[in-house]
């Protein structure tokens, strides 16, 4: 098992420091050669995010891909699983996992070559699915996120070793002021902010409701806002963010009529494959964390195969 | 007593109106003798509200009112009375009530010519201070508030017969997209929406940390918003917004470590004077809602005296 380099959830509070790892990996050549500039690589590596509005046009696509969440929303057999998290308070669904194998619309766009290329790109090799997940917020009900890393769930539950990972969200409806839009404190990926409190067993049945364990100190977050600010990129159905695993996002429930839907897929780096938890907990469901490296690799296979 | 002219708290549901009463109270005369212009009174007579950037942008004044919230903050004999209400998740503090009457300085602002020339052009009469209160947001755990009118609690739970009153909030901090600033339905004050749900006893016990009766429903509130949108007025300390009592409102949490605390007054017309609560309660305490007429008039006179 590879050294800790995030130490988190632990007992006493301890300052955060400077990540470890590069935030764009590979070399020169695997980082210039697919569909990102050179100002996009620059933009990456100093926010931690790259946002493209409207970037699937395509109406088409996006109506299959609507039709396809309301066709699993509607699925008894899905939303009564495991995979389904409904919200404390409302009830509502708020999290479908594994979308990329519940679907096939969705899997198709895990591999398409605009997506993988430039995630390729950033994480210099070649990925595989980590997680992927729809986020729903229906209009009124859908409730909100705490500020947290995803990178420090997934070293600590999942035994993710370093920062190589991306978060790639597509929107599936519009997002605005209102419904509930992702907000990221740009440049916190530089930082490993530890987290104070043991990890309990089984924890995600509890953290995907709302996260207990895993949150970073006020004080952290204060200095971190305080440098760079919020943001809150808005935009139609189709724009895209791409985002560093470890930078800190969050965001506000829905208070509009608007559903605001988005989908997530995680891309790991293939020399990134996971260990044990960090926390030394047992590993979370396949749907949560892909444990498989077979599986991964077959899965950019079949990439190479349709998209590139 | 004068008949319930706006049922709610009803055991079935019923379908939303048009209000019973003007908007702009009073004659000609009243309405154009003031600071308002002719197209205030006309966006507000539209939208249920007017916003006015920096207003009071001298920044002594901002400093001895924030000053002043500090140190009722800091006041154990407040903080832990009846007028003190504090946030259910976080337990910090949520709203003072009665602050006129604690504070020289709000009680000032509450007799400015400038804020009681407008409130009387828009409610045609003498006023006087049916409530007053701080909403404080501290960083990172101020809750939000769901959507609800005003004056729906002030007719059920206070015996307000009429829409003749308007509230004054006076930013004591900068708000901004992510510390939780207001939100409105603009046009939503020309309907009453009657809630479903009978009032408990005391209900203001609860309802002022988290309001369950007296919420509109879903339906009322997506017609209303797909109809004009849903708007957030944002700005610096010493910004002011004067909103109809029956204009929908809400506010997000916030999820930024910027504080946001803005003081409300309420005015009410001397021809609207309490009656006996339309939900069939006793009367909320003072501090929630005048019920002296002539601690109205004493008001007055007295605002007439220093400001006019």
């Amino acid at each position: 098992m590879l050294p800790d380099q995030y130490p988190t959830r632990l007992e006493r509070r301890m300052n955060m420091f400077y990540r470890r790892d590069p935030v764009i990996h590979g070399n020169i050549a695997t980082a210039t050669s697919g569909p990102l500039k050179q100002h996009h690589l620059e933009q990456y590596k100093k926010e931690g995010f790259l946002w493209f509005e409207n970037l699937f046009s395509d109406t088409a696509i996006m109506d299959n891909l609507l039709k396809e969440f309301s066709d699993l929303e509607k699925d008894q057999s899905i939303v009564k699983s495991e995979q389904a998290i409904c919200d404390s308070n409302s009830g509502s669904l708020r999290s479908v996992f594994g979308i990329h194998e519940l679907s096939e619309e969705f899997a198709r766009l895990t591999v398409s070559d605009l997506i993988l290329g430039m995630v390729r790109q950033l994480l210099g090799s070649d990925v595989y699915i980590h997680q992927s997940r729809i986020n729903a917020k229906p209009g009124f009900v859908g409730g909100g996120f705490n500020w947290h890393s995803d990178f420090e769930t997934w070293h600590a539950e999942d035994g993710m070793p370093s920062m190589r990972a991306v978060s790639a969200s597509l929107l599936l409806n519009d997002n605005n002021e209102f419904n509930g839009p992702l907000m990221l404190i740009p440049g916190s990926h530089r930082y490993h902010v530890p987290c104070q409190g043991v990890t309990p067993d089984e924890n995600w049945k509890r953290s995907l409701k709302s996260q207990q364990v895993g949150v970073p100190d006020t004080a952290s977050l204060k200095r971190l806002i305080n440098n760079s600010g919020i943001a809150a990129p808005k935009g139609g159905a189709g724009s895209l963010l791409l985002f560093e695993c470890n930078t800190l996002h969050a965001s506000q429930r829905n208070l509009s009529p608007w559903p605001r839907a988005n989908a997530f897929f995680v891309f790991n780096s293939v020399e990134n494959a996971l260990e044990k938890p960090y926390a030394g907990t047992c590993p979370r469901p396949d749907y949560l964390a892909a444990r498989e490296a077979t599986a991964g690799l077959s899965q950019v296979h079949h990439a190479q195969q349709v998209a590139m």
